[in-house]
């Protein structure tokens, strides 16, 4: 049996791809294996905490027991958070229970409770999004890990005033934070609502491990219990020193040499699987925040980072593949592949007459699928645009599990391949305190002064 | 009164953004009149038809009469489309109807017909989303210029079949496609459903104010007249010599300069408006896949093309923002503004007595969009990341209509500039005949061979 987690990069070895490809040595197994010993040092240090938030267990079943007794209660879940906080759970969702608006249970009804992400401060998609819920049949997720995100706390105050009576002290809003400090942890005590810690080694992007993941799937009624299965076999395989086996560090290997040695700055996440587009979201944030960095760990000034692109199969073959064919060769692509569809449809032998209907008659839709994703991986590879493979076998939370923490760990493993820190965002500080500026929040009257006269 | 559409590029000059800035004179202000005069050419020649579009009053009347009478009959539209035969529909519904999932009408329920775009054959979202519909209170919606598109007619099978009697020679099926040739043609008579057409001389990216954009957008209760009124709008502008007030060669000319002089390879469209997110993807089509080129008119291989990225404002501030900040200097930053929210929430007085909570009560939640909008562009600014703006004054049919038309014309401009035809796309052939070959269509037995072995 074919394992669950494949990864190929044939195709982006000059013996496929031509001169904009690399040859296996350019992948330098010396220093990935140090990058591993280097990683393992600030996990073992307990500097880096996402690698031991699958073993624990005993967080997964209290978020579980929590979730079984209020998930039939409601109808929605408005989860109130962004970024890490928010991409995580849109993702699993997608993924498990499908993509919106096509979203349907096995009855033909869309799944209950209904996903909400509050992620943005657009007036008018808040409004909308309160009108079409029942504060009585809604449960409301907030997660910050600082307890202070100005977005995430705009928009809960406002979600708070429209519960109502409907939130006073009831187990229907759950938060999710630091253990230890922060602004949302006080109001969740004073409220007496129940709450889940984020381990303070665990940042938002390397969190969908942690209660921050776990709490909106679980409302969801994804088996977070496979989900941390997953991703303890991805752990078994990301420690591995034998490089076929760690995928993981091949993918960090191979990010990095495209980057450094063939100038591909752009990665392209092109996903065959409508389930895995939410998850092309989460990827998105978690390479580029990491990666994207202006100085390296020694303090000199690099400004490194692929940009992340997020691309659906076969559907931005009608939009987006004209300029990655023909472009400049600036990018990398990255298929996301999908072995076994979730259901299988025929496409029926009608107007048989016609030439562009007759050959497609009588095939199942996989196989048009499957075909269109293997002439498009041909037709890059055969204009020199280098290109490898992640193939699931499926996609259920087991999988799923395993490959997105295998994503975290090519991440980690590509910051110290860099030599810059994978874990920290300083350039997003200063248009934070120019916005509190604008706010008004007493400190900022600095940055306040800045921007005066601007619109 | 403020214009509907603004155009703002100050902080893309060296004076605000620095050495990656540009000059106003690296614009190069002959060779934009000379780009106006040789699209102009090609427009009255008769060969390229986009612009002539909202002139057409005639074909929009008729299309919105038929739309009036099938809309309340139906509570579902099912697209079935691929690249710009979805993209302009979904992007209008977005705008004017609001984002999935909490599209709701003011009543709170979700607005009708539900919009469900079938532009992907992954088969397990085709066929949620047909148990999630009910044939005989569902209008089809089946796209394609040349009428032989695989992906559309695969899909558009199995939904003939869904539909049975439902749709034997009811108008709950329209068809638009090309006036003359194609098989969707043929079928379409065949069954006696209702068809509209696309011109000849207007390409799918560039169709959003032909029948493929207006026949879905009026099945949605869209103001199809005030679209093409703003459309006309941005024609008038567009034609002009004054090249402050056409904001369209404005653009085209900034993006070439960043792109030829300064290197910006990649166009991040950062769109403050979950409304405009829709609209991000298609964009993303338009500029991807019309200036994305291997040859110049010439003959001479350029490899050209920015990728455009989409992002939604705040939200990606808390995703990719780090990486435009800090990482290479490899991007453009277009940011997508408008100015009067389609309605106001005010963040309640509550939670005083916490910092991060004092600041924000009794403010608008607009006040916190606008605030990090202007606080991000200041801060990619002052760290030398040339950014330029459209500001809407709201969004509407008109407003939309007008900038949409605009991007368009910047497209049809940017084309010239390069030396490229915008009006094509040649890279996507050979895909296209290794997925025939690989599905048995006959005469491409030799593209199966090549392509024999791979999976």
């Amino acid at each position: 049996m074919a394992a669950e987690l494949q990864f190929t990069y044939q195709n982006a070895l000059s013996t496929n791809a031509g001169t904009d490809g690399i040859s296996p040595k350019d992948l330098n197994d010396k220093a990935a294996l140090a990058a591993v010993d280097a990683f393992r040092q600030r996990v073992d240090s307990g500097e880096i905490g996402f690698p031991m938030l699958p073993e624990d267990r005993r967080t997964a079943a209290a978020i579980a027991e929590f979730a079984d007794e209020l998930r039939g209660q409601v109808d929605d879940l408005l989860l109130v958070g962004i970024g890490g906080s928010a991409l995580g759970a849109y993702a699993l969702d997608v993924a498990i229970r499908g993509p919106h608006p096509a979203q349907t249970s096995s009855n033909g009804k869309p799944p209950r409770p209904r996903l909400i992400v509050l992620d943005n401060v657009d007036p008018g998609v808040v409004a909308s999004a309160l009108a079409g819920c029942n504060p009585r049949r809604t449960a409301v997720c907030v997660i910050a890990k600082s307890g202070s995100t100005a977005e995430t706390l705009a928009t809960f105050m406002i979600v708070r005033e429209w519960m109502g009576n409907a939130a006073k002290g009831k187990p229907r809003v759950v938060a999710v934070t630091d253990a230890k400090k922060g602004d949302l942890l006080g109001i969740a005590k004073e409220e007496r609502w129940p709450l889940f810690f984020v381990p303070a080694n665990v940042g938002g992007r390397f969190s969908v491990f942690s209660p921050v993941g776990l709490v909106p799937a679980a409302l969801l009624g994804i088996d977070i219990r496979k989900l941390l299965k997953g991703a303890r076999l991805a752990n078994q395989r990301s420690w591995s020193r034998d490089l076929e086996q760690n995928f993981a560090l091949r993918s960090a290997q191979l990010h990095h040499a495209l980057d450094t040695m063939r100038n591909k700055k752009t990665e392209v996440v092109f996903a065959y699987s409508s389930y895995l587009w939410g998850a092309a979201f989460w990827y998105r944030q978690l390479w580029a925040e990491s990666i994207g960095k202006r100085v390296n760990r020694a303090g000199a000034v690099v400004e490194t980072g692929q940009t992340p692109v997020a691309a659906l199969g076969v559907t931005d073959q009608h939009s987006q593949l004209q300029l990655y064919m023909e472009g400049p060769r600036d990018k990398m692509i990255t298929f996301w592949d999908v072995r076994k569809p979730r259901v299988e449809l025929k496409i029926p032998k009608i107007y048989t007459r016609y030439d562009s209907c007759g050959y497609l008659g009588g095939k199942k839709l996989s196989d048009l699928f499957r075909a269109e994703r293997i002439a498009t991986e041909a037709a890059l590879t055969a204009n020199g645009r280098p290109n490898c493979r992640w193939s699931l076998s499926h996609v259920d939370e087991v999988t799923l599990g395993e490959f997105f923490q295998v994503l975290e760990f090519q991440t980690a493993f590509a910051g110290e391949l860099y030599g810059i820190d994978a874990f920290d965002q300083p350039g997003v500080e200063l248009g934070k305190k120019l916005t509190y500026g604008l706010m008004g929040r007493k400190g900022f009257e600095e940055h306040a002064r800045e921007l005066k006269g601007l619109k």
